[in-house]
């Protein structure tokens, strides 16, 4: 069977199938990053026009790019409706930069960890991933500024706000610099937010674009997290230079998005009951982090580190004692757990052992507790049992 | 700016820029093939279950899988539900096999003329484009067999019922004959049915999958030209070799299908109510396609050869006379009438002059005289020209 070079760069889909095994609906899933079905908003299809069945603009809802460029310059982006492309979710953004920049060998810059869908993405085109490592106010300007002396990536890309899988969120004065770095040294931006608007406690984080005066960007958002995930609706808004390009990419990837979700989202975005739903939402996740953090002292407050996630929907925990997290994954399922071991969103696995991402928005409160105490259990037999062949290792090399 | 080698391949759109300049309402478009607006089927969104608006699977929704798969066996297509993949319009399905299948050099071979849009995916992807001419019956048993001893292509990518652009149907024994040679030569086979269920006299027709023995295949359809294009959904189906890898690729592209248009086609397919359309809606295009015939007869019957089709949503014509039809596109757009110049379903556009594709769907019947009587005198003009251009050429030359 004759397939093409790319297709050996497919891996398997770990998500995938974490998330087919947490479907079972006895398994209380910390996998995914799936939004709690208590929030999913009532919406009304009652006043949506006939003309909607039509085929419509590669470019989007034209009302509906005008309410995603307003919003944007709300967050200080400069830009119009004539930037920005509707996509059949944000994901679809990580397809059409890869097809706009990379061939094989193409250098990208990304953090470490970072979003493993992305990851998955630019390696399968055949990128060469090179990465900045986080730190606990974003990425570290050092080893940026050391990686953008010596190489020379199509695009670096960042997920400054309530990063995934970190939590971490970019500091004010660290996305300045990150800017003024990129522009420096002539380094295309794509910014990653999906978790922008599933904020706790609001602090100046403008977009990291915004800070841009040089360098192209693209900016990529998403529906999926604040609204209703099955409408399949996101979107960039990327600077005049790529815009054509990425409209292209797009028609020749599924035409335009399906214009049914556009119609629903154009009926939330901007609205005061879109307001009041995101400030029920944000209560509604406060207090699930709230519950996992004190179900995490009881159980991992031992063993683990991490810092309590200020947005988003994720906590990121360092295990003190390294183990291949990948291993724990069938005794935790045994047992009715599903988490998403951290090795998976590093470019080098073996060299990052050790972490697990656990979402926080969909696992109920009074299940979380239970949940949390059988996957230590897991994670501490593990370690036992990790203690004991390091222990006979080194009785074998005395 | 440093993009990647692809992207100096990604043409500007004609579809894209035709279709944009048809959406004035003053225009008469035979452009695109947007179904009419009169036929979009009334739906009702109200039983829809909030749970639909959560992320879904990558396959798509198992009772829809299970429809289509049922729909495909009615028509003697061997699947089963597993091999089904909901895709975000069908267009995806060229997408997806081009990054299965195409480096730069893979060499895949299609009909001439064929469908633009897969073309321009190929050809992205960096194919090497084989073609082999159409006939009344289908394609050429004879050039298909010869190209099929010299090469060995990725794929064959075949349109057999009402193929777009030129509307032909193969015959039953062409299909037989096709899958045997795929079958001799170990060829996969990519068929594409968007027009199947669009057919004014039924005649056995069985997809030239159904006829294979050994070849892999891949086989896809969509609701859009039948239920509403603006829900983005179609399907593939593929032998089982296939099918991981194209739920991989789906899931890297877009995550899932959005699952309120799935939802939808799922209450149409295989009921009462869809059967009752399709009738409707196969009548009421017959209408159209015979408005047009009469008109093509008054305007055209001089100067233009076709076949009258039997399916679908076209008219092929082939002037007597030819010349670069693409030329011909402002001044009919001025005289506010759009069309699709044939050169751009050619591999080599130069050395095809002198078709055009035009739909019968969109035009209202009592617009369409006039609108074709503006065409053929765009034609007409355009061929004065020419023709005093060659007569100068020649005295030239003399």
């Amino acid at each position: 069977m004759a397939f093409s070079e790319r297709v050996d760069r497919l891996k398997s889909s770990l998500i995938r199938e974490i998330l087919a095994a947490a479907q079972r609906p006895e398994v209380m899933s910390f996998a995914g990053g799936l939004p709690a079905e208590p929030m999913l908003p009532e919406v009304s299809w009652e006043r949506m026009p006939a003309s909607i069945g039509q085929y419509g603009m590669s470019e989007g809802e034209p009302a509906l790019r005008e309410a995603i460029a307003e919003q944007a310059r709300a967050l200080g982006v400069p830009c119009a409706a004539s930037q920005v492309l509707v996509l059949s979710g944000s994901q679809q953004a990580l397809d059409l930069v890869s097809k706009l920049y990379i061939d094989k060998g193409t250098e990208v810059l990304l953090e470490a960890p970072t979003y493993l869908a992305a990851l998955q993405s630019f390696q399968l085109f055949g990128a060469d991933c090179l990465t900045v490592p986080l730190q606990a106010d974003g990425i570290d300007l050092q080893v940026l500024r050391a990686r953008l002396q010596r190489h020379k990536p199509a695009f670096a890309y960042l997920i400054p706000t309530f990063q995934n899988p970190s939590g971490m969120r970019y500091s004010a004065a660290k996305r300045e610099a990150v800017a003024a770095l990129l522009d420096e040294f002539g380094v295309t931006l794509l910014e990653d937010e999906p978790y922008r608007d599933l904020v706790f406690d609001e602090v100046e984080a403008r977009p990291v674009v915004s800070h841009l005066r040089k360098s192209s960007w693209i900016y990529m958002g998403t529906l999926s997290k604040t609204l209703l995930p099955g409408l399949r609706v996101g979107y960039l808004i990327a600077t005049p230079d790529l815009f054509p390009h990425l409209l292209r990419l797009k028609q020749a990837a599924d035409l335009h998005t399906n214009r049914i979700g556009q119609w629903q989202a154009l009926q939330w975005l901007g609205s005061e009951h879109y307001r009041q739903h995101l400030q029920a939402l944000r209560l509604f996740y406060r207090e699930r982090r709230d519950a996992m953090q004190l179900a995490l002292e009881e159980h991992f407050g031992d063993i683990a580190q991490w810092h309590l996630p200020q947005g988003g929907l994720f906590f990121w925990l360092a295990l003190k004692q390294p183990v291949d997290t990948r291993v724990l994954l069938q005794a935790a399922l045994a047992r009715n757990v599903a988490f998403m071991p951290g090795e998976a969103f590093f470019v080098e696995p073996e060299r990052n052992p050790g972490y697990l991402r656990l979402n926080f928005s969909h696992v109920a409160p009074e299940r979380m507790g239970e949940g949390l105490r059988r996957l230590a259990e897991v994670v501490r037999a593990e370690q036992k049992v990790w203690r004991e062949s390091a222990g006979e290792l080194s009785v074998q090399g005395a």
